[in-house]
């Protein structure tokens, strides 16, 4: 799997759930203590977050970290 | 979530899936293109580690990385 792609899948994943739960990316980096470029960075896929920011995200967005990499696997499945 | 936590979980699943597919430090950090005392840190709960070396570390240990998070929602639940 190439990089970019992980990276792309991960942020599309994060900004579907984000805009699910109707959270700004404003209020989604208040809440996790980053700043909001970085999220916007994220989604864009123009990040490799590190695992302690992975878990921080998904406590911001109240999911679990397994579901943010099952929905990746969805997507790379093409389901 | 403690940050060091959080490493020391993954570390810990990633060597339990590591030892039970019967695969040495040596040969996953060939499989993934890693320094092997980097796969010994990352073990140790020592490395924040990136996204894409998580996503290469589960396709070595030809897992789904969603299986590694899961299984440290379940360290974390004491189950």
């Amino acid at each position: 799997m190439e990089n970019i792609k992980i990276q792309k899948s991960f942020g599309k994943v994060i900004k579907k759930i984000r805009q699910e739960k109707g959270i700004s990316q404003e209020y989604l980096a208040e809440l996790v203590d980053l700043h909001r470029t970085y999220i916007s960075d994220i989604e864009r896929g123009g990040r490799n977050v590190s695992l302690v920011n992975i878990w921080r995200i998904a406590e911001g967005l109240e999911v679990s970290a397994f579901e943010i990499f099952k929905e990746m696997e969805k997507e790379f499945e093409g389901r």
